[in-house]
C-alpha cells in the first residue's frame, strides 16, 4: 500500500511526492525502496503488487525498477485501505487462487528486519492451512495514542505468540491507552496482515457487501489489459473505510501474532525524532550544521545546506527548498494547523 | 565606498555578495543602487566615482549601470576606509583640482532623504571656501555601543548646526555611551564627509605619510588607461586603517555638521529590525509567512519562500539558499560566531 499523502510530514511531504516516496530515516533510500528491500528475501520481486495513487504510478517504478507495470496498481482516487486492498485481492486471486498474501504499509520504520522477516514467515506459514485472517501486533512500549490497538485474547492461544483477537480499537484517549498498556491485553495495530485473498474477500463481502459488488462486478478483467479502465469505473463509487473498520472489526476468525522486532508507523515529525540518532545534546542533525545552547531538536534540510540554530529546546526545524517550518516538537496536530493556513492564504501552492 | 562584506548579515550577504550588492531593505533596490539615487538629486551621474573590491566591480556597473567602467575605482585588496578615500581624492584631483567631494558609505539607511540633501548641500556650501574638514554628526537617540562618536565643541559653533569637532570617539561602552548622551555633546559618526580633494590629500599626508607617498608615487597616471595597474602595485602595500583613526582623529580644522534626518548603518540584523515595518506582533515578516505565537522576530527569507514559525519570541530567523540561521535576536556578536565555527568546520564552502 504506497498510496497515501503523508501530509504531517509537511513540507518534505508534498501531495506530489508524499512520504512514502521520501528518504524520510536518512538512510539513503526511500520507505518505499526500504520496504520492499524487506520483504525481498521472502518474496521474489515479481511477486509483489504495489497499491498506490494512479498519479504516483511513475514514481512506484522509479523506485522499483524490478516491478513490470503491470504490479503496480492505480488507483483513480484515494479511498482509505479497504477498497485498496480489495482491488489487491482480487488481482491477487485472479492470478493465483492459492497465493497468500501479506498486506503491508509502505511507509513504515522496522529496527530488526530478521526478526520482522521470521514473524511474517511464521504468520505465512499459520494461514496456510487456515481462512484466517491475520495481523501483526506490536508489543507496546508506551500509551501511544496515535496508534489503533488491538486485544488479544489470552484465554484463546495458539502459539506461544498467536492469540485469537479480542477487539480492534481506534486510536484511544490518553486514559484509555495508558489502561489497555497496564493490562497487558494489548498491542498496537501495525496495519500488516497476512491472508488468502479468498479469506479477506469473502470478509469484504460480509462486512462491506457493496464493496464487494463493486469489485465483483468487473470480475473478467482482473489481470487483463482491460483491468485499470474498469477500476477507474468502479474505484470511485467505493465508501473510502479503513480495512480495520470496515472488516477487521467485525471479522470472527481473526488472529493477532504479537510481535516485537522495533517498529514506528513514523506517522509524525516527532515519532521521527524518537527514531533517529542523536547527538550528545539530544539533537536529530541533518549533514551541514552548528548547533548552540541547542536540546533535543531535530532539524531536517536538504543535504547541502548548512543550518545553524541557537538557543533552541524540543522544536523542529524543517527546511525545504519553499517551505521553511520552525514550530515546537510537542504538539502534533500543529503541520495540520500549519498546512490549512497556508492553504487558506495561498491555495496549493505551498502544499 | 562599496568595498566592504557586510559579514554580520551572514548568510545572506556573502563574500560574492556583500550588504550593499543586497536589498537587505526589502525596498526592491540593493543599498547601493539606493545610495546612488540619493544622491542623484545633487550629483550628475558622471561624477559619481565608486570604490569597490576588484572583485565586485561588476556588479556595481550591473546595478548602476549609469557608471562608465573608467568611474568603477578597484582596490585590488580590502584596506579599510583611508587607502579608499586617499584613492578616490588622487583621482578627483586629476580629474578636477577645484571639485567637491563627498565621501559616503553605500550601505546605509536614511529616512527623510529631503533633509539629507538639504544637509549634504549645505554642508558642500560650507567647505566651498575653507579647506576644512567636513563630517555629518548624527543625534544620537540611544547610547548605542555600535557606533562611533563626535564630540561637538559648543564653545565653536559656526551656524545654528555647524559646531567645530572636540574629538572622534571610536565604539564606547555602554556606560561611556550613556554619559555621551547624556553630556548633550556628542553625535554619532555616520561615515559620511564633505571636502575637497586638496584638502583630504594634505591631511593624510600630516598624518599618514607612508600612505601619501604610494599614492603621491603614482601621480602621473591617476585618469589614465594605466592607472589600476599602478594601483594594483602600491595598494596592497597601504596600511589599513579607518580615515577616522587615521585622519580625522588627528586633523585641526574639523566641522561637523549635527544632523537629524533618521539614519543608521544597518549593520546588524538587530539594527535592520529597529528599520523594519513590524506586524500587530512586532514581527518583521517576509512575503510569505504564517506566524502563530510568535512576536518581536525578525525573518528574512527568500521571496517566493514560506516560512512558518510557531512559539518564537526575539528571535532572527534567515534563509538563503545554501544556510540557514534560527538564533537569538539579542545578541549582535552571534553571527560572527557562527561564521566562524562553520569556516572552522566546513572552510569557505558556505561563507
Amino acid at each position: 500500500m504506497a498510496g497515501g499523502i503523508g501530509s504531517r510530514f509537511w513540507p518534505i511531504s508534498r501531495n506530489s511526492r508524499p512520504k512514502q516516496f521520501l528518504d524520510i530515516l536518512g538512510t539513503g533510500k526511500t520507505l518505499l525502496r526500504s520496504t520492499f528491500e524487506r520483504f525481498l528475501p521472502l518474496v521474489p520481486a515479481e511477486n509483489f503488487l504495489v497499491v498506490t495513487n494512479a498519479a504516483y504510478c511513475d514514481l512506484v517504478l522509479r523506485e522499483i525498477p524490478e516491478l513490470s507495470r503491470s504490479q503496480v496498481l492505480c488507483e483513480p482516487i484515494g479511498r482509505n485501505t479497504a477498497p485498496c486492498i480489495a482491488y489487491a485481492a482480487f488481482r491477487l486471486r485472479a492470478i493465483d487462487p492459492d497465493a497468500g498474501m501479506i498486506v503491508t504499509p509502505s511507509d513504515h520504520y522496522i529496527a530488526d528486519e530478521n526478526i520482522f522477516r521470521e514473524v511474517i514467515g511464521e504468520c505465512a506459514d499459520f494461514i496456510d492451512g487456515r481462512n484466517s485472517l491475520m495481523t501483526i501486533g506490536i508489543e507496546p512500549t508506551c500509551p501511544n495514542t496515535g496508534y489503533g490497538y488491538i486485544q488479544a485474547d489470552n484465554s484463546c492461544r495458539v502459539t506461544d505468540s498467536i492469540y485469537k483477537v479480542k477487539t480492534f480499537t481506534e486510536k484511544p484517549g490518553i486514559e484509555m491507552a495508558t489502561a489497555f498498556i497496564e493490562s497487558g491485553e494489548f498491542y498496537w495495530n501495525s496495519g500488516i496482515f497476512i491472508w488468502k485473498p479468498d479469506t479477506i474477500i469473502s470478509e469484504i463481502k460480509k462486512s462491506l457487501p457493496d464493496m464487494y459488488e463493486l469489485f465483483d462486478s468487473i470480475l473478467p478483467w482482473y489481470n487483463t489489459s482491460q483491468e485499470e479502465e474498469y477500476i477507474r469505473k468502479i474505484y470511485p463509487e467505493c465508501k473510502g473505510i479503513s480495512i480495520d473498520v470496515g472488516v477487521m472489526e467485525k471479522a470472527e476468525d481473526t488472529f493477532v501474532r504479537c510481535s516485537k522486532f522495533g517498529w514506528s508507523d513514523i506517522g509524525t515529525w516527532g515519532s521521527l525524532y524518537d527514531h533517529s540518532d542523536k547527538d550528545g545534546e539530544g539533537n536529530v542533525v541533518p549533514a551541514h550544521s552548528a548547533l548552540f545552547d541547542t536540546r533535543n531538536c531535530i532539524v531536517k534540510a536538504p543535504a547541502d545546506k548548512m543550518v545553524v540554530v541557537e538557543n533552541l529546546e524540543d522544536f523542529i526545524i524543517v527546511d525545504s527548498p519553499d517551505v521553511l517550518v520552525v514550530c515546537p516538537r510537542d504538539n502534533e496536530q500543529n503541520i495540520k494547523k500549519y498546512i490549512e493556513e497556508v492553504k487558506f492564504r495561498k491555495g496549493d501552492r505551498f502544499i
